[in-house]
């Protein structure tokens, strides 16, 4: 048993208010008060050691409303930045965002793909120094890299279930090199969990909402946010969609279990029924010589693609893969009685308009509490960026725990906690 | 939107000191810094407060460890009692509980069966009473009723998705009812929501654990509890596993989806095959003229009973149960991450043993994170007074939060909340 759950909900007070803030713009000490259920005692102290860090700013009164004028509050924008780097097979996304997560500069690079782990860290560190170095931030108000990329990982015991496309990272300890390389804290995480908590600063998903991303890219995984905060599950691993079964009786997954959505309906299932169709194989570039460098990722974009231009073949290979994904969403959202759900990742970003209807008709028609209210189903707009832009997020969030005040935490926390990994130097 | 995930969260440091402090029977106030991860200043004031009201005492000092000698807290166990209700249609079950949460004194009455709601509310409030007087506690320490049933209730909607046994309590406002009739404080929940924390409470789950209880009864539900705070999700329904597909082409539910694990492997389903199978139906019982009040409940039993025997058709209609059960258990565990399940409920208390060996395989099997932890798979020792336990614990916890204290809550979280609906003459 780890205390995971317990660091979530309770370490995070000051994130919990920061989180207010931003989310309102500007707000008085009250309305924080009624917005996270603290105590004016609590707002108070937080607030104040808020003024004190130079992370909020008081700035003016409200307007009266009969009694004396409320100072507002407001975060101090530019006191912090932070580096989120989204590493897939595909491609590397690089973002430079502020205290309150507004993107201050975006790089994409080419991806991992075969290239050695070395090889695409040394890469991966000359890039974050390129972009500091073009917006010309101090770097002392750098706190850090959130580095997420598909997959369980942890700093304690690497990828052990890596995904197929990722093999060569297994056990590579991509946080310590990664530190060492560019020379400040990395935060490590998956890019699912990382894309909600993307969603949930950029989509304008309100504060309170118990909100998930779907995120599909290779595989398929979801992130769950409830109330700001990043819901990890006892080791990291929460929000595995990817294997939710949809037929008790389907065929073997990779993960050991059978029927999963990822196998019978993932971007590699559809990919491989449409490359089984040898007239659309051929008509939409799945075979055949000049292929150079051929992914998943790619093939599905093409399927997507001839789907979008009207192809019966492509629209109804993607129409079923849709219809599994939805049930395995209204699962997550029956589990998780949620407010909004966020289609996101680079799959999405390709086929979200073909998937989006089919998701929301069957929310709409079989979620569970329907009855009391609808789970709010959207396309991100952001949906190649939210990793990233989650992953410079969870760096200003882990800012304001514990973790980084230099409290100790009980030994059974520190496994399941995203470790921040300081370089040696540092 | 509501703020139902924000309150669970965040309005509830008393909560989860008091959480810890109950779970460790004896502890230090540093000892609480580490547990919960509250800063000192908080756990002081929070401690300060729980003294204050007469909940927590301080009790001696601990061994001595080099430097001052740390004075230890522990509850007041006699300071505050509560009255759990679960409320079924085969058995209605009382608990009163201290503090602690330990069950004083406990009774089981027929079940609401057919009976109209206001005959059964009537007969509740003088079971309650008897309860009370029986025990001699004085009344002024009894804080409130906490009353769960079957399917998603709520104060403000009714029971909109009535499962079929209990279709004469829809739009009943049960909470309403029962608290003028017992002039108590009553606070309404469901049944599985509710084992989940009954099992946090009495079945020795760790303060910091992510677990599950899955609750079979007539349905089949789970609750979810986080660090020893419930999930309730947005509007109160999370953790409604018997709606998980394990089917997408299988046969509709009353829920309106195709293929959910209660419609293809509930108590229902079970009874209606090996009713199905004549032989079987005539050995256990199913037909026949000597059958009073046939319940579905009733009849799993008798099934249970004949598999338990060894009857091999039995045991094989309850074994394919337990398969598709066990692969619902794992998408549970694979979207939260889960430490504990417990499996919970009259169902579970009478075909536990058939079931247990099947989910664990199925968990150890093929569980996501199955490389970084296994998941603690239990058979409740408390099976059929978990609901009741934990109606207790809510009312118990629920004393500890701002609702309780007059805090406004803002108007968009009152419909999420479980509202304590207090008797008009109170």
């Amino acid at each position: 048993m780890t205390g995971q759950a317990r660091t979530t909900l309770h370490a995070s007070s000051k994130a919990a208010v920061l989180d207010v803030i931003r989310a309102a713009g500007t707000i008085s000490r009250v309305g924080l008060i009624n917005a996270t259920g603290f105590t004016g005692a609590t707002i108070s102290t937080v607030v104040r050691r808020l003024i004190d860090e130079g992370l909020v700013l008081e700035t003016g009164r409200a307007e009266s409303t009969g009694g004396k004028r409320r100072v507002l509050l407001q975060l101090d924008h530019a006191s912090r930045y932070a580096i989120g780097v989204h590493l897939d097979h595909a491609g590397i996304t690089y973002v430079l965002t502020n205290l309150g997560g507004a993107v201050v500069a975006r790089i994409t690079r080419p991806g991992a793909g075969a290239e050695e782990p070395p090889e695409v860290v040394a890469r991966m560190a000359a890039e974050v120094h390129a972009l500091v170095d073009r917006v010309g931030v101090d770097r002392e108000r750098v706190l850090g890299v959130g580095l997420v990329s598909p997959g369980p990982q942890s700093a304690t015991t690497g990828m052990t279930h890596t995904p197929p496309s990722m093999r060569q990272w297994e056990d590579f300890p991509l946080d310590r090199a990664l530190a060492e390389a560019v020379g400040l804290p990395v935060l490590l995480d998956n890019d699912a969990t990382a894309a909600a908590l993307g969603e949930h600063w950029s989509g304008g998903i309100g504060g309170t909402a118990t909100s998930a991303a779907l995120y599909m890219g290779t595989g398929i995984g979801a992130g769950l946010v409830i109330g700001g905060i990043t819901y990890r599950g006892t080791s990291g691993n929460a929000g595995e969609i990817g294997h939710i079964c949809v037929d008790a009786l389907g065929p073997e997954c990779w993960c050991g279990a059978r029927g999963c959505v990822e196998a019978m309906a993932g971007p590699a299932a559809v990919v491989a029924t449409a490359r089984a169709d040898q007239v659309l194989a051929r008509m939409v570039g799945l075979t055949g010589a000049k292929r150079s460098r051929p992914s998943v990722a790619a093939d599905f974009a093409a399927v997507s693609r001839a789907a979008r231009r009207g192809e019966p073949q492509a629209l109804a290979i993607l129409d079923r893969s849709a219809r599994y994904i939805a049930v395995a969403a209204r699962t997550l959202a029956n589990l998780m009685d949620l407010d909004v759900l966020v289609l996101t990742g680079p799959s999405f970003a390709i086929a979200g308009s073909i998937y989006l209807p089919v998701v929301k008709e069957e929310l709409d028609r079989a979620f569970f509490a329907r009855a009391t209210h609808e789970v709010d189903v959207r396309l991100s707009r952001s949906a190649a960026t939210a990793p990233a832009i989650g992953a410079a997020a969870m760096v200003l969030q882990s800012e304001l725990v514990p973790l980084h005040e230099g409290m100790r935490l009980p030994e059974n926390l520190a496994a399941a906690e995203p470790a921040f990994i300081t370089p040696p130097s540092a």
